[in-house]
């Protein structure tokens, strides 16, 4: 597996754009992306479980439940959630433009929006976005089209990998936006991969469900779980690689989808607003995994321990303390805690370490807490950032 | 039910006093405290569900078994917890040290201790602190005594409610610290109760259980649950009125005790790290009140509606979206939200309000918000605050 430039671009048969439709305010941004494969493709989605789902977040469910799509529309300003009966009829008319544009069936376009939530698409601009993005497609504008899906990001995030099977190159690439939040009123992660290999429905998305859980499930900026929330996969065999999960290549594949989709992860997480530290939580000696997940969790999305990693205070008490109450049962007497290589609890107690040392790991831009709370098999990891004033200071902020 | 003047000291039978012993590095603020009661008291205790309950959690969950109480001693400073067998070994001294000075029984003295986290205590300090406390004890004492238990505090906090019950007067006194928060290395929220009312034990464990599940369980500063958190009632019968839940005075009584629990949680909130909202979350028509609870907790505990608080930002859909992943099924057709008076939301949409009015009601430094999920009949209310710069100023601090 190798990374490479491009994003969704990167593999065969698709072409990408990214346009200013005046969806957003300032016109020295793009608000509208598009993302055409040049034949039918299978497609798999993973998305939030907010009772409160957007209308495109239920639209792509139902697509990917019959599994085939041709484009992705995505545009930012608006979220189009909760918009009631309204904003399903924005889905359909917004499927049924692209669709003519592409000479594809709208059953088979893909939505994202992300942005305001509680306000109604501009269904002009979108229209004249879907125009702009449809006269600027290419396979380089996966650039364009990472931009156009910002809304809080800092940067365009936009990669690929590639890797050989039967002796062909087979690409996925990816663009994402908005780390695990939902930034002032943009509400929405979201991660769009595409791949030239042939996958079918069922085994895609199998694959995407074990990728996602250990990548996009394992990251927090903050504990807010979007009405929007999305990660799709389009596969097109434009490779003339096709797969399945007893082909020799299997393997390859899987793993270059778990790489890809935990690079746009870590990346979102880095991202995040007002972080300034990147945190590994690794917690292992649980009953099972989803324990250990649980524990991570805890610690990672502890505001205590938030505020400590952005203070760069090795506060041992507060890892401690937030693995107590996680809800998974584990003897204190078998709790260990390192900083990278530095032991600052052992046997729930404080270990024999130089102060200077812990705080010398916490002032790194990135590091790793490990926890171990017993003899059991069960291990996790949770990537997640510091507390920040600006954090505050960008979520304190009016909409505007 | 009226509110008077002085703490824990008011009831009859009640002796108190806080003193400086050298525990926090600043001898301009106390650091021990102790309460007496003149005869042997009925106790009763409610605390922390932290795995790592420190050692005087532990010793006073044993002590409210038992059910009989004459002192409670708490200092700052040291939290005495993670601080394994020999954490243990100092709570026994202490008890020990206390007991003797007031000719009781070790197995009755009440222990609380509230500071950092992994430290033993300063037996030495401790020791001089209790002579100190002792040869200090008298009924003005509350003030002293709610001082020497603050830690990021910035007020003492000390209250005392007086209700009428068979033509005698009966009270209740209380002494609070630490808002629902760990503090830098300062773990645990203690309010320490006194009544001159004689009840058995376990009426008076029930009704002190029913109490702190509508005040003290029902605020959030942040979401970490200290390995302290301890709320005490001693009731030592000196008032000549002694009461049981068939006693014609027993809803006074009971309702003077939640009056004064929900008081001083509150005033915890109010007074917690950064603070300068204080929002109360109101959730109506869900199946019970436990999921009422529940779809208010996730409100009050998201960083994104607590920084919206602070910025004063009447954004709804933050609120809606909170709802929609507390793990409450509802429909979100039926979800109303109202600031005050001002609807925002009706039916899962942007209802037809003027932003200024909402805008207007956040300004203030209290304020309600109304969600209604649907026709049940769920009730439950939280109180938190927001999230300010402040907070994560004071938390991101080295340990000093």
């Amino acid at each position: 597996m190798k990374f490479i430039d491009g994003g969704v671009g990167a593999p065969q048969g698709f072409t990408v754009s990214g346009v200013y439709a005046g969806i957003k305010k300032n016109p020295s941004k793009k608000d509208c992306a598009l993302i055409v494969s040049d034949r039918d493709a299978t497609a798999a989605g993973m998305f939030t479980r907010n009772l409160l789902k957007s209308p495109p977040v239920v639209w792509n469910q139902a697509l990917c439940r019959a599994g085939s799509a041709r484009a992705v529309f995505i545009n930012s300003g608006v979220a189009n959630a909760a918009t009631g009966p309204a904003g399903h009829e924005d889905v359909r008319t917004t499927a049924d433009y692209v669709a003519g544009k592409i000479g594809a069936d709208p059953s088979g376009i893909c939505l994202c929006s992300t942005g305001v939530i509680g306000v109604r698409l501009p269904m002009d601009k979108i229209r004249a976005g879907i125009d702009a993005c449809h006269a600027a497609l290419s396979e380089n504008g996966s650039g364009d089209a990472a931009t156009a899906i910002m809304t809080t990001d800092k940067v365009a995030k936009a990669k690929a990998v590639e890797v050989t099977i039967d002796g062909k190159p087979v690409r996925i690439g990816a663009i994402a936006k908005g780390a695990g939040m939902i930034s002032p009123n943009m509400a929405t992660m979201i991660c769009l991969l595409t791949t030239d290999a042939g996958v079918t429905s069922n085994v895609l998305q199998d694959a995407l469900r074990s990728c996602v859980d250990l990548s996009f499930n394992r990251i927090g900026i903050d504990n807010d779980m979007s009405t929007s929330d999305t990660v799709l996969l389009l596969a097109n065999g434009a490779s003339g690689v096709d797969l399945d999960a007893n082909h020799a290549g299997w393997s390859a594949f899987y793993d270059a989808l778990l790489g890809i989709c935990q690079e746009m992860a870590a990346w979102l997480v880095k991202d995040g607003e007002g972080v300034t530290k990147f945190v590994t939580i690794a917690v292992d000696g649980t009953a099972n995994d989803e324990d250990a997940r649980t524990v991570a969790r805890a610690i990672g999305n502890s505001m205590l321990c938030k505020t400590a990693f952005f203070g760069e205070d090795p506060n041992w008490g507060r890892f401690a303390c937030a693995a107590g109450y996680a809800g998974v049962d584990f003897d204190p007497a078998n709790l260990d805690i390192a900083l990278d290589g530095v032991t600052i609890c052992a046997g729930g107690l404080a270990a024999d370490y130089r102060e200077e040392d812990a705080a010398a790991v916490m002032k790194q831009p990135e590091f790793r807490i490990g926890v171990s709370v017993g003899g059991g098999p069960g291990h996790a990891e949770f990537w997640t950032s510091d507390l920040s004033h600006d954090y505050v200071s960008i979520n304190a902020d009016y909409r505007s």
